[in-house]
């Protein structure tokens, strides 16, 4: 079963409304802190909102290790269960508000991937690609050419939104040990 | 719950054992024209192979439309489900066989991330990123330079086995009228 960990509902709920990006950067990034407190994953948070009412769809947090599977990161988790709360494929169906994704951390190939299908037409992102792989992540290909393909497709990109408090996740991460579960060393 | 469609063990237990890329292929494949048949899906198969005694250990199929969700690809699925029977988030895990992916198509830009944090050594192609554009799907920001990442860290590619037929499974969907759903269409 894919879901959140049980503690994300306190957050959540705590949470009350969300105003600008900086508001729901704040709670992402909450997210994202208490995922590595509590030990239940990556030093990721993502959520998806409604860009006109700034309601809260739904949340992920970086769940690899926690579920064992390497697929959900905090970006898919937000974008599966926001699919599945709407019973929609697409985040850009007739008949739904225009949702954005906000993340903790630039997206990973992946997830990169995952923002293009989900139907989002916004991406709000706090560290960056280079912070994360400064801890030892690896971000996989995503080039400048990347977010020009996204742009072209009609996806507004958003950066550096609170990235100092997202970088100091990233490192209380690292400071305390929590494992890089994405390495696969380069070949010498 | 994420899970194949009922019909996917009727074709795997036919299918007895698997050698050779040709042979994991005609797999492949068979479950991606089922899927169309069935209409459960889009036109694409996937599984995950032992690499040294070929045993299979999990398949996936196209499954967005039918679990309405954009993550759900064959290859995503594939990944999680081998991931979840082995009970372990990177299938190069100590103690593990080395393991390959074999698709129906290249890999969209999500599941070329998700083949890279999978922790395959051996991704075997059959359709091209080409053919599945010419049907009408996105297949998302993936460049020569992608694969060159993947090459670095040590994952073979393989392309071009059973390529026509797995073309015909393509052209079958579009001709059935099957939903493009990673449409987004460009912004002129």
């Amino acid at each position: 079963m894919i879901d959140v960990p049980t503690w994300v509902d306190e957050v959540t709920r705590s949470g009350g409304s969300y105003r600008g990006d900086g508001e729901k950067m704040a709670l992402v990034i909450r997210l994202a802190r208490e995922n590595v407190a509590r030990r239940t994953g990556g030093p990721f948070g993502a959520a998806v909102f409604e860009l006109g009412s700034s309601r809260l769809v739904a949340v992920g947090v970086n769940s690899v290790t926690r579920l064992q599977n390497c697929v959900l990161h905090a970006e898919v988790m937000a974008i599966m269960l926001a699919q599945q709360r709407l019973r929609s494929f697409t985040l850009s169906a007739p008949g739904l508000p225009a949702l954005e994704l906000v993340t903790s951390c630039e997206p990973c190939a992946m997830c990169l991937g995952a923002t293009l299908y989900s139907g989002v037409s916004r991406v709000v992102m706090a560290a960056t690609r280079d912070d994360a792989m400064a801890v030892g992540f690896d971000e996989g290909p995503v080039f400048a050419e990347s977010y020009v393909y996204l742009a072209d497709r009609g996806v507004t990109i958003v950066r550096d939104v609170r990235r100092t408090e997202a970088v100091s996740v990233l490192e209380a991460y690292r400071d305390g040990g929590g494992p890089i579960y994405t390495a696969r060393p380069p070949v010498t």
